[in-house]
């Protein structure tokens, strides 16, 4: 079975229990939240979050450069007033580099990917702490919010903060 | 209290119960799947998706053009093999143009946005196949697997599939 035929399934039985369907699109708690796209970590889950509470942005490494456009519309557009950028341990982005990537999409799709930053990183406090000064470097996301940077132990599946 | 300290004692009954230590980074399903940061949707709930099972990106709208860094990296690093694009109805994506936000930041914050393209979109139904349509323009992903388009009802739960 694919992954396309479990999840509807899985939606389908989903649905008949909805009840959500009055919930506004601006976040009840106001927060915007970055995270990895690991399939380890469910934010709302890990995070004590309900339909409706928070935008949930995640990306590979939850780096903010990437992140911008989505922060910018949720602050500017859904009234968003809080940042809560969160990286995780034993994360793939430590385990390549930009040269590793290159070669593989070169062999394996023929493709040439010289221009394409993937953001991978070695230190996992340093890119937080990165991540944090990125998103105070921006012009287009809000300077008068709380910005917080965390990281989530997949060991242990609680949340450290760093900045 | 602030979102951070909600999340933080949130967090704290979460990692009592925490059983999930030794799940390997690969996706088990071997899907990612790409959906809206809108705060009314959870993915794993709505999808029936265990933690372990998917990569799990989003971004303002859903949209692929900012997606295919992770999507390399899902497929080159971490051996996903199915691709599923969600986009949602009532998005907030929809209620606004690159001239509103453009507007708002100058106002706002000061900031020349003139240069980003914040990707909104006005007919849904295109806006999802024009997504699938990006997706299999790009050299730096597989096109040997298969990427689907859906659409997420918000009034009811229920996903369609449009591609």
């Amino acid at each position: 079975m694919s992954a396309l035929e479990h999840i509807l399934e899985a939606n389908a039985r989903f649905a008949e229990g909805y009840t959500m369907g009055e919930l506004p699109p601006q976040p009840r708690q106001r927060v915007a939240i970055l995270a990895c796209m690991d399939a380890r970590i469910d934010p709302p889950r890990a995070l004590g979050l309900e339909p409706g509470d928070a935008h949930i942005i995640r990306n590979a490494g939850g780096r903010v450069v990437e992140a911008l456009r989505s922060l910018a519309i949720s602050q500017q557009l859904l009234g968003t007033e809080e940042v809560i950028i969160i990286h995780h341990t034993r994360c793939g982005m430590q385990t390549f580099t930009d040269q590793d990537i290159r070669q593989r999409l070169r062999q394996n799709l023929n493709a040439n990917a010289d221009h394409i930053a993937f953001l991978p990183f070695t230190d996992q406090e340093q890119a937080i702490q990165d991540d944090v000064h990125t998103y105070h470097e921006s012009p287009i996301v809000r300077h008068d919010v709380p910005v917080y940077g965390l990281i989530y132990e997949v060991e242990t599946g609680r949340l450290r903060r760093v900045v």
